[in-house]
């Protein structure tokens, strides 16, 4: 973001005002916006601006396509005491990402730990949100996700596995969440488009060009690498592949690579998203405290830890919790595409536009 | 390995042989050294060197010390119908492990899930040995592990984590199973030590000296980098994090870092490892068959995908199966150091030795 574009700051609740009037206004039901706009608010409070608020205008042309329907029927199976699946009738995937958390940590307060694979449901912002979602409860989350072909096998020449997201979170006595949403690729598919648009040439390692070969020219860039870059993409494109097997196979789902794109052109036809939740409940595997002591005890020992440059070393989450801080008090900052993208939304669906802050 | 020491080759099934009876030598049960020669076995059949036949002399010399009991009292407890804590009575990581999968996928046949934390253990050696055991009943498994400090925190000076591995195996119809086994850094501290006495520089960004810069020479190598290297490595330290909240918490056991070292010099005071163990019945989710269609697709189109190196793109575990079919055929290779181990053993405790295929 530019420097002109931080003095366009708005309140998160003025935020998750104008996301649900939106979504109302192209026929989702209350539910589903609400949903929508807990994901969208809370990533971009933490900073998480990729799968943020910048999403809206992406939402609102898929429910107006009929690729995703803003009332769905969604029915929730419970197979076993501790699993079940969602079918999420081609709803918001946020809806659905919610719901089934809800599911898996009530399964997980009765026999210890619950899961949750979630069909026929479509993109759920970012995965990090479910996580916390079960965290904020008690319970230690995990959520997966498959995605539409951008990154390479290990050796790969063309895309196969998507970003393939892994999130966990763990509740902290006292602190915000200990928090960590990474994709299986180094970078988001975005990030290649930002550096385009700035000149600027990519670290090593993170992508390469239509005939498999690394390169950092944003340009020729046809495809992500996996995590661990061409000596270790292997480990990344095997995260991919686990989150791939527990987010298609146990939905029973296409697997990403047959996922039609994300961005389009086609936004009629349903794309069949899966997603996997994990809730873990720690008492039942110790005694009252003593997971929250251990997780206390590792934390102060890991922000002791000395740095090599002249940083902090941070636990996962940390940044993300200065970040909302720093946005609550001065407010969520939107930058020039996104203000005339929310500008142009509050004209056609005659909604009030983001009040800016002073 | 030299060429030469591919001359030393050895049946799996005597150096099956040759474990227990060496580990029955210095005080271990038959449950435990059966454990032991399982997992060392299936770790040199699928090439899986670091992990396999050497880590017997370790062993030994931990039983020897008192470390580690070769005799243990395990006690499960099932605390709640998907979840158990296995107190592994300072025994044999690899009896410890077992015995937790065996629980664990009990526990999901009936309610879809079974998640064991392992505390008091010891190493077990490759956690993908665990993983396999489920998928080998047709569940789908995950093994955790934490280990003494090797690996910077992202932008860290000092080793924090352990090598902290991940492990992932599924069940594949009419096919050896999907086996993702994976370190959270690069690279294992032994890859160092290789290289170092074979004179060769490291790969870039898996490494860095005692004030925590990234180093290529491993004479200077005081740690381990997590996987993502300088610029992502926050992504393999939190994947190491998770895996110690998950090993270290859930079983309330120390984190990692606080650890005594594996290599000793005290052999003598129990480390009090800990582990974490999940299975997944797939049928719990999907109807039957469902998961193996959706497996075998996605198996398909992986590995018909284009490789840009003249290669062939493979699936977690393609390469181990081939080298355990190959191993199996022509013998397991022991290289001079390990031929002097195990002629070391055998004299010792009076064991007949490995018998050298022609």
């Amino acid at each position: 973001m530019t420097d002109t574009s931080l003095d366009f700051r708005v309140t998160h609740e003025d935020l998750a005002r104008f996301i649900q009037a939106t979504l109302a206004a192209v026929g989702a039901n209350q539910a589903s916006a609400q949903a929508v706009s807990r994901a969208l608010v809370t990533a971009s409070r933490m900073g998480t601006d990729s799968h943020g608020l910048r999403l809206l205008p992406h939402y609102v042309q898929a429910l107006q396509g009929g690729r995703i329907k803003g009332a769905p029927n969604m029915v929730f199976q419970r197979r076993l005491a501790a699993t079940g699946c969602l079918n999420a009738d081609d709803g918001l995937g946020h809806l659905a990402g919610y719901t089934a958390m809800e599911h898996a940590t009530a399964m997980a307060d009765e026999v210890g730990i619950g899961a949750v694979a979630v069909g026929h449901s479509s993109h759920f912002g970012a995965a990090g949100c479910y996580a916390l979602a079960a965290a904020e409860r008690g319970y230690l989350g995990m959520a997966f996700c498959n995605s539409d072909p951008f990154v390479l096998l290990h050796d790969g020449a063309k895309p196969f596995h998507g970003t393939n997201p892994i999130a966990f979170a763990a509740p902290v006595a006292g602190e915000s969440p200990y928090l960590l949403d990474m994709a299986t690729s180094s970078i988001p598919w975005n990030r290649v488009q930002q550096f385009g648009a700035i000149g600027r040439q990519l670290p090593d390692q993170v992508a390469a060009d239509a005939a498999g070969q690394v390169s950092r020219v944003p340009a020729d860039i046809a495809a992500l690498l996996p995590l661990g870059g061409s000596d270790f993409g292997f480990k990344g494109a095997g995260l991919g592949g686990m989150v791939e097997v527990l987010s298609s196979m146990l939905s029973g789902m296409q697997h990403g690579f047959r996922l039609l794109p994300m961005g389009g052109p086609d936004m009629a036809t349903p794309r069949g998203v899966g997603h996997f939740f994990l809730a873990i409940k720690p008492d039942a595997f110790v005694d009252e405290g003593t997971f929250a002591q251990g997780l206390a005890a590792y934390l102060k020992d890991l922000r002791a830890q000395p740095a090599s440059k002249n940083a902090r070393v941070l636990a996962p989450g940390d940044r993300e919790w200065r970040c909302q801080a720093q946005r609550d008090a001065q407010g969520v900052p939107l930058d020039v595409a996104n203000q005339l993208a929310y500008a142009e939304l509050a004209e056609r669906h005659r909604i009030t536009p983001l009040s800016r802050l002073d």
